[in-house]
């Protein structure tokens, strides 16, 4: 382990414990401004999805790219816990029976075999409001023209045309709706609905809380596309190399499925090189930041490498 | 028909034309901004469960309230629109097969019965997400601190303090997770969070669209909390009194399943008592805004008067 990992690893795990703490506090029985109750099962299951897993790499994102432009604290937490809502409300509905139907998820049950599938919906249903509500509020930032844009951001990345939508499209890709044969171009896009987007908004977010100007925030856009494509060919490849074990959750699927991955299109060494393309890619999006952005570069090298 | 309610009608089908255009344009197939694709699938299910359908109360409050405070135009029906996708999404969840298994909607095949459950999931959580979008561009108002305040308030009305929380309060009055006995309290408590909050909110959005100061804004409000339980109230006798033909869905469903409703606490007579104590509280709410406020006093009536 080169000493940069290690110091990577400690900042992850950091980080993943902050925004554990105040996803706890997000998601606890207390009422907030405006609410009129909090039903004690739905507040249970919404824990249930949100805490006690995942490496936070979204909020990890937001807060170190944030960090970039000088901007830290309450903000880029907030921030970065609302885009971990809105990522574990997908999760809870792709787990769904009509969805992918899976039972587990992160080694735990998913949350309509932990609860039902009802509370499931409305579980995911909520996360998404939560995330927004997060966003909007005064404490993520005293500038309204900010968390206008971070609101703005969020949905262009999580609707219709981006992560709802790449869903459809991966359903569709299953066959579910009719033949289909999706060729490099329609998996690339699919992908960069489906993952992508949400994780160039984790980057986007970050440079947004710090005032970035165009340019700056330009290139964490670009670093974010990088990073989000490379986490997409991990994936594929970790789908088709990984143990179920490793990974707790069943692997394979895709291929079970009849659905294109970027390995078949590729081939397994294909892959592999653009993985490290994009690593190049990454690099050279945060070019201008120096030394300062190392912890961004690593955060693309460990996406590429993760085991998990 | 006297001729205030002449108008009445006239101007609430006017404001749902003008909402059905706009809806239209929001869902059309054509990309927008940060867009990467609009599945086919996906937009036409979506149409159908915003199109062609609906008096459109919801925007119209909020547009009518709007005008009040002398805003109008582009601002308040692109609100209003987002409160009718909100409104939308929350119809489509809530007739899924695990929630409240409905076949029929205005007369129509519900989503998931014309395409099927995953579409019907999915554009759920696309028209909740295109509510905030909306709400989140630049387009809806110059004023970020405006639009702001806007996603937080529907966010706040829709969450899990209010609508989400509200559905969930609800399918546990139907004794699903175990035997429920519901006080008047506690019914009262679940109507405000499943369709009062957000109705209040759609009344609230016009005096943050007009800049109201807070005493007009905390008006605005009173009279939306009277009109959503006048709602409430007056859906409570419709389901008691109406026949199935004349709603387009089954009715009588409340008690097959055996949930309390105000009917059943009060009585029919004293449902019907509370119903013209509620016209009177949201009458006197806009007491200070005179005749101007005449079409708002209207709505109450419309709402406890409605025959469909």
């Amino acid at each position: 382990m080169t000493p940069s990992t290690h110091t990577f690893s400690a900042r992850l795990n950091e980080t993943a414990e902050l925004i554990e703490t105040h996803l706890q506090a997000l998601l606890a029985d207390n009422l907030r401004h405006g609410e009129i109750a909090r039903p004690s099962r739905l507040m249970a299951a919404m824990r249930h999805a949100v805490l006690g897993g995942g490496k936070r790499l979204r909020p990890f994102l937001t807060i170190e790219a944030a960090r970039l432009f000088g901007a830290e604290g309450q903000g880029p937490l907030r921030a970065g816990s609302a885009v971990e809502l809105l990522h574990c409300y997908s999760l809870v509905h792709d787990d769904l029976p009509s969805m992918d139907d899976d039972d587990l998820r992160r080694g735990r049950p998913t949350v309509h075999r932990a609860y039902d599938e009802a509370t499931a919906i409305l579980v995911g249903d909520a996360l998404q409001t939560l995330a927004f509500e997060v966003l909007a509020d005064p404490e993520t930032d005293s500038d309204a023209a900010v968390r206008s844009d971070l609101v703005l951001g969020l949905a262009r990345a999580s609707g219709l045309g981006g992560m709802v939508g790449g869903q459809l499209l991966d359903l569709t890709a299953e066959g579910r709706y009719g033949a289909v044969a999706m060729g490099e171009a329609e998996v690339r896009q699919l992908q960069m609905m489906k993952t992508g987007a949400i994780l160039t908004f984790s980057a986007e977010a970050g440079a947004i809380l710090g005032r970035a100007d165009a340019d700056a925030r330009r290139s964490l856009v670009e670093y974010g596309r990088a990073l989000g494509a490379a986490f997409q060919v991990a994936d594929d490849i970790l789908d088709r190399e990984a143990s179920s074990e490793a990974l707790g959750k069943r692997t394979g699927k895709d291929r079970e499925k009849g659905k294109a991955t970027l390995v078949d299109l590729l081939g397994l060494d294909g892959a592999k090189r653009e993985c490290r393309q994009l690593v190049e890619k990454a690099d050279a999006a945060l070019a201008s930041f120096g030394d300062r952005a190392q912890i961004l570069r690593d955060a693309v090298r460990f996406v590429v490498e993760r085991e998990v």
